[in-house]
């Protein structure tokens, strides 16, 4: 394990305005913002690896292939995946790199398009349960039924897509990502948890890529085991995950072994909102070997990558 | 020098269907193509640094922006680039990685998100000149022109938009794309002619994209010079330049030095259709030193990087 090597996964709140706008202006501003406390993180003497969200990105590029559709092919959902990785990528580039050099710091930024691997037998795939996009009226989603997709009728929303959200498996650019961090970069990669792609086992290697999202904080714990990371680092809107959430007897959690983590979950704890997969994959990670995991709000990573009194730390005992 | 070191501009004809199509599929089948002959060329035992056009990319996209304008914040021509440069990043992976596999070969693909350095004062910044998407009726092109964007009457036709193709300066990423070549991987990279960025001097660096397109095999003769490439090959669809075009003394070209072709230019022999930048970009690699380009056919470029005898080759003397 390098555990000098730091992954850290960032959320939406960090790509998109307060009110979750994606302009590309909202975009860059939030961009900004989080690449200063990346840099902090970089300061503090470790290798940092990046991974990121794309939701309100991807659901952009969905209504400009539906809108389009009667004049331009629409691509695929994995195509979709990449284009985020790119636009954040180089936009996260960009303003980290400025702030890397505001601080006196040599490391630069790489941002490498990234593959995830799936089972295309995942169960999954058999129940698209993922909800992407707009609601539609029944007769516009009909057509891109037509097309093969899968639409639920949510009632007086419309109809909404849903698709497959499949485990991810392993990070089949890891070897470069890993060759990139050795050799100074800070790397953002595996941006929305990946491009989904299954191995077609043709020729013995090859990779096809698959109409699916990748959950972002699953992928970020497969993404630090595979680059041999010490932390795993969850960056979030909140300081620490909280327990009893919305009850008199709410408060923050912070040190917390694998086991006492699972049995808060299995407590139903962290059923709702968006803390499941994040406490999931702190747990897989930890659980896979790495040393620690750490929940906690984009202004406090530096701190929680330099301590253990910051954010909910999530270690093995 | 790292004279084992190849970059390889791939032209439209390695990503897009014969008749031009850039629907999914079509772009698959021909990147497939493409990767077997790259593949070749990794047997050769050289490393292999691939940049690739995205005209018909990123003019599908230019209409996905055009027809969702009034639902979704469209976004800003360098962000199409860079979503060209991730859907056709990990398609040639996924294609190549397949390729060098089933000959047996180690080496495996990393698709970089890259930028270029343009100057902001690049004059032709202030009489944009590349026209770039489809035609529009007046009426609906005034609604981009109040939006900031340049729109040339081109008569019957309609109006077009016109974009900066300013010179490129420097590939920004290119110590990126030297650690993954030094770590043995092929690497995509700069596609579209790479990101267009300048740089504002804020603190001394900081990079931010600007509304351009760049030549891609300009950008590639700047690459193989970042790089320390030996050898810049540019695929294009024939097997040699032409001199003499459509006349009765139409030769093809093979060997020819600098001088040579620099008169061949001044003669006005690629003056028309797209070998202009091609000649030119094979012309300012080898005057910065790099020891050979080559402009060939896509199923002669192994053979282009074994020896002298195979397209135009062009050299000091």
């Amino acid at each position: 394990m390098t555990s000098n090597r730091v992954v850290i996964a960032l959320g939406g709140n960090a790509m998109t305005g307060a009110d979750g706008s994606a302009t590309p202006e909202a975009q860059r501003d939030a961009i900004r913002q989080a690449a200063g406390h990346v840099a902090e993180v970089v300061a503090a003497g470790v290798q940092v690896v990046l991974t990121h969200g794309n939701g309100p990105q991807v659901g952009n590029l969905l209504v400009k292939n539906e809108l389009a559709a009667h004049e331009v092919p629409p691509v695929p959902l994995d195509w979709n995946v990449a284009q985020t990785q790119a636009t954040i990528g180089f936009t996260v580039a960009d303003e980290l790199d400025a702030a890397l050099a505001a601080r006196g710091l040599p490391q630069r930024t790489a941002a490498l398009v990234t593959r995830t691997l799936v089972d295309g037998d995942d169960p999954h795939f058999a129940e698209p349960s993922k909800p992407v996009g707009r609601f539609l009226p029944r007769e516009r989603a009909e057509r891109f039924v037509s097309l093969g997709q899968t639409w639920e009728d949510r009632g007086e929303k419309g109809w909404r897509r849903v698709v497959a959200s499949p485990e991810p498996l392993s990070v089949v650019d890891s070897a470069a990502i890993h060759a990139l961090a050795a050799a100074g970069f800070v790397v953002v990669c595996a941006g929305g948890g990946g491009i989904p792609v299954v191995d077609d086992h043709v020729d013995g290697h090859a990779l096809r890529g698959v109409e699916a999202v990748i959950d972002k904080d699953l992928t970020a714990a497969i993404l630090a085991r595979d680059v041999d990371a010490g932390t795993l680092v969850i960056a979030t809107d909140v300081p620490n995950v909280m327990v009893g959430f919305g009850t008199p007897a709410q408060r923050p959690l912070g040190r917390v072994t694998v086991a006492e983590l699972r049995e808060l979950g299995a407590a139903g704890e962290f059923a709702r909102g968006s803390m499941g997969p994040k406490v999931e994959a702190a747990l897989r990670f930890v659980e896979a070997g790495g040393t620690r995991a750490v929940i906690t709000s984009l202004d406090h990573i530096a701190d929680a990558v330099r301590g253990d009194d910051v954010g909910t730390v999530v270690t093995i005992t």
